[in-house]
Order: C-alpha cells, then sequence, then structure tokens
C-alpha cells in the first residue's frame, strides 16, 4: 500500500517515507500550531464548529422524532451524517448535497421541509489531504492508521471519495409508534448491501471518548455512490484507490430535539 | 418550609399548595412549549446556549492553563462558574461580573487580561423563579427538590440568592508546574471555608449525565457573599431565605482548549 498527495509511479520506498513523514509530521504541526493559536472571534470559531441536532442516547432510547426541518439545518453545516423522522433511512450531506439511502435501497434528494430526529454537520473544510492506492486497503487499516496520524482528543470531519472493490452498508427501515429501541428498529428492519466495484463518497466523523453518550466515539461513515444508485451507513469497505480529507473542529454544538418523547426517557 | 412567589405570612397549607402546583404544573407547562416550539433561529438558539470551554475531563487530567482570556469569554455569557490558569480559585461570573475567590479566601474582581482552563457561561434569563423561606433548608433537600420539579435530560442555569445560615465552600491553592491531577490538587491544597449568617449569591448548572466527562452531571454552585468578602465551589449550605431561578438551556456548546497538554493527556 502507498500513500502520497497525488497519484505517481514513484517506487514504494519514497512512498512509504512519504506516509510516514505525514504521520510523524502532521500531529506535531497541529500542536505547533495550538501552541501559538489564540481563541478565534466568534463568527470564525462557530463556523469551524460541528453542530449536532439530538443525541445519540436519545435516539437509541426510541426518540425517533425531531423538530428540525433540513431547510433549518442548511444553516449548519454543508457536510455530515445523520437519520430521518422515524429513523426512515440513512443520511448523507456532501458539499450542501442532502441525500436519503433507505431500506429498500433507493437514493432520494431530501427536500427542505424534511425533519431530522438526529444529524451531526459541519461546514467541511479540509486541514489535510491525502490519497491512497492499494491492491485492497480494509477500512480497519484506514481508520488504524487515521487515528496514528490525528492527535487524540480532538474532534474530525473525514471525507473518503474513491473506488471500492467491496463496501457493505445498511439503511434501517421506517419505524411504526409506539418506537423500540435503536437496537431493535435495527435488528428488525435493517437491510445491508453488499455493494462491489463502487464509486462514491463515504462521509463521516472521528468522535472523542468523550462525547460518549452524545455521540459515538471512534469513527463513523455513511457513503453514497456517484450514480446515486446506493449507499447507507458504513460497515465496511476495501478501497483501491481513496482521496482522504481531514478537517478538525475546535468544538461542537448540541442542540437539544425539543420532541416531547425526550422527557419520557432515560438518558 | 415553605415556598411561594414572594414572601407572605399565608399559612403553611396554603404555602405548600402552591409548592406542588409548581412541582407538577411546571414540568407538564415545559413540555407543553417543547412540543409547540420550534427550533429557534441561530442568533437566539446561540443566545441560550450554555458555552463551556475545555472539558472537566482535561482540567481533571491536569490540563491547568487555557488560552480563553475573559475578555472573550464576555462575549459567551454574564453568569458561570469556572476556574482560572494553574486553577488559582474559583470563578464566580454573576449579572456580568467576574470574581475570583482564592485559598486565602480573598475575593477579587477578575481583570478581561486573565485566563480560564475551565468555564461554563450563559445569558442568564429565567424561566421560572420563587422563593423559599426556611428554618433551614439543606442543599441536599433544595436539590432533590429541584430535581422532581425539573424534566430529566435537560441542562439549567440556577441562581440561588438569599440568606445562609451555614454554608461550606472551597477554594484550591494555585498549582505548580509539573501539574498534577485535579484531585491531587484539591487535596494538597484546597482550604474549606465554613461560613455562617452569610447573604449572597450562589450561581451553578444542573447537568444532565449524557454531559459526563465533558462536565460533571448534577448540580454544581459557586458562591460570592454580597459584602465580596467570602465565597468558593459549594459543599453544602442551610438556607433560611433563598430566591431560586431556573433558566433552562435548549443546547450548549464546548470549545477545546488549545493548550498544548490537551495532546498529552488521555480523557
Amino acid at each position: 500500500m502507498s500513500i502520497y498527495s497525488t497519484p505517481s509511479r514513484t517506487n514504494g520506498g519514497v512512498k512509504w517515507l512519504r506516509f510516514y513523514l505525514l504521520i510523524t509530521v502532521l500531529p506535531l504541526a497541529w500542536q505547533g500550531c495550538s501552541l501559538k493559536e489564540n481563541p478565534p472571534s466568534d463568527e470564525s470559531v462557530h463556523s469551524d464548529f460541528v453542530y449536532q441536532y439530538s443525541i445519540l442516547s436519545a435516539l437509541q432510547a426510541g426518540v425517533f422524532d425531531g423538530n428540525l426541518p433540513f431547510g433549518q439545518l442548511k444553516a449548519k453545516g454543508d457536510f455530515g451524517v445523520g437519520t430521518f423522522n422515524r429513523v426512515d433511512g440513512e443520511l448523507v450531506i456532501n458539499q450542501g448535497k442532502r441525500y436519503r439511502i433507505r431500506a429498500n435501497g433507493s437514493v432520494t434528494e431530501v427536500a427542505d421541509r424534511d425533519s431530522t430526529s438526529y444529524a451531526m454537520v459541519k461546514f467541511f473544510k479540509a486541514d489535510t489531504s491525502f490519497t491512497i492506492q492499494s491492491a485492497g486497503l480494509s477500512m480497519d487499516q484506514l481508520q488504524r492508521q487515521l487515528t496514528s496520524l490525528l492527535p487524540a482528543n480532538d474532534l474530525y470531519a473525514i471525507r473518503l471519495k474513491g473506488q471500492f472493490s467491496k463496501l457493505t452498508s445498511r439503511a434501517p427501515g421506517a419505524a411504526q409508534k409506539p418506537y423500540p429501541t435503536l437496537n431493535d428498529q435495527l435488528t428488525r428492519t435493517q437491510v445491508v448491501f453488499n455493494l462491489t466495484q463502487t464509486t462514491g463518497v463515504a462521509v463521516g466523523f472521528l468522535v472523542p471518548t468523550y462525547m460518549d453518550k452524545v455521540n459515538a466515539p471512534g469513527f463513523h461513515f455513511h457513503y453514497v455512490s456517484d450514480d446515486l444508485k446506493s449507499g447507507g451507513h458504513v460497515y465496511d469497505f476495501t478501497a483501491t484507490q481513496l482521496t482522504v480529507e481531514i478537517d478538525r473542529a475546535p468544538g461542537y454544538y448540541v442542540e437539544m430535539n425539543t420532541n416531547a418523547d425526550i422527557g419520557k426517557v432515560t438518558l
């Protein structure tokens, strides 16, 4: 496997050297920045924060309806993941375009009037990016490399654009009231998609451990293919060509879901 | 013990009735509101959010220096609690006035150029308030009553203004590098103040369980006396007259401390 800023035919040694430089230099560079950095003004800070609507433990407890129309979510970010009221599909937002991947495999654009019960978005501006070409890079290999590359304790938006020889994803079916827990709903209704030779974009986040309950620590990606024919919550992939873009967030917003069901669950 | 909106000499029965009405009606009223409520615009949402600088688990791990001057914190709220670089005292912000209570018991105003390593602030606008008169209301009794009064799963700013026959508080000594953990620093340096017959204000928050690690779930109050001669982080009190003001926050935002020490600790 080789990693370099733009695809080339340089020999493996040079490519590995560049990869290790990325791994070792970037964290130091970022620490260096953080030493000099003063907190930016409100405007610049807020526009670079992650915005989250509702919290994961509420969604897990069965609070499947929210009061935030996507027309309003636009003001919070042009990139992100989430779900819909009744958990009716997986949300992908990339470059301001919103897609819903349903359990029947369909990919449709999302109307401003539709609402979300859980979403995590950001205005995406990559701090760093690199391209990987590989005979077969697994999701686990990539995540281990990113974990070693990125300073811990921070929150990152990550975009993966490229070619996947295999990609396994899922989407849940829409829930009916009375709503079950999220685990029960997924167990009963989710459909798994085994995609092969697919080209597209996986958008997602690396969430620090201290955001547990509010969110899920670790990596989380939602995928949509360039032909808008497939996607979903990503379980696993094997990538042959991947452009990785990383955008560190200096902070995050959490807005509580105002749906009355929040008052009926123990979080 | 009796609770009513303004001190009066009505009999205990009527006072208790009013108290139970508060307990039973307010949560329903708030649920009612939350049903009708649409998410407010960015401006109104953000101005009513709690703002937090750094996270508690970072402070607990010994990240005692921050890069946020109080001159900038002003833009985030006029009410709150926190500490200072080197954990040199307890912070009280009330009605825009900032006070530092040090381990020597002194209360001093805080300069714009001073910086904090951890602070939690809000623009305080009470949603509800009531007055308590009691032969002796303990902090624990009040907290149990507020817990039964307030819908769970939300974040609240709470101001307690009144007369205390007893109030126990503490302030830590300033740390020297290399910094220990917060627990070690408190064990070694904190001074406990046993105040009696003191009149003043305790400012603080009720934090939901899902904010664990980022903050400390439960109640947290910092006190300053009206004569500006005593205060600190509140351990316990016995109140004889108390005006309780409660301000629910529809959300919160967290800005990570940019101090390089963040990269050296496991959160």
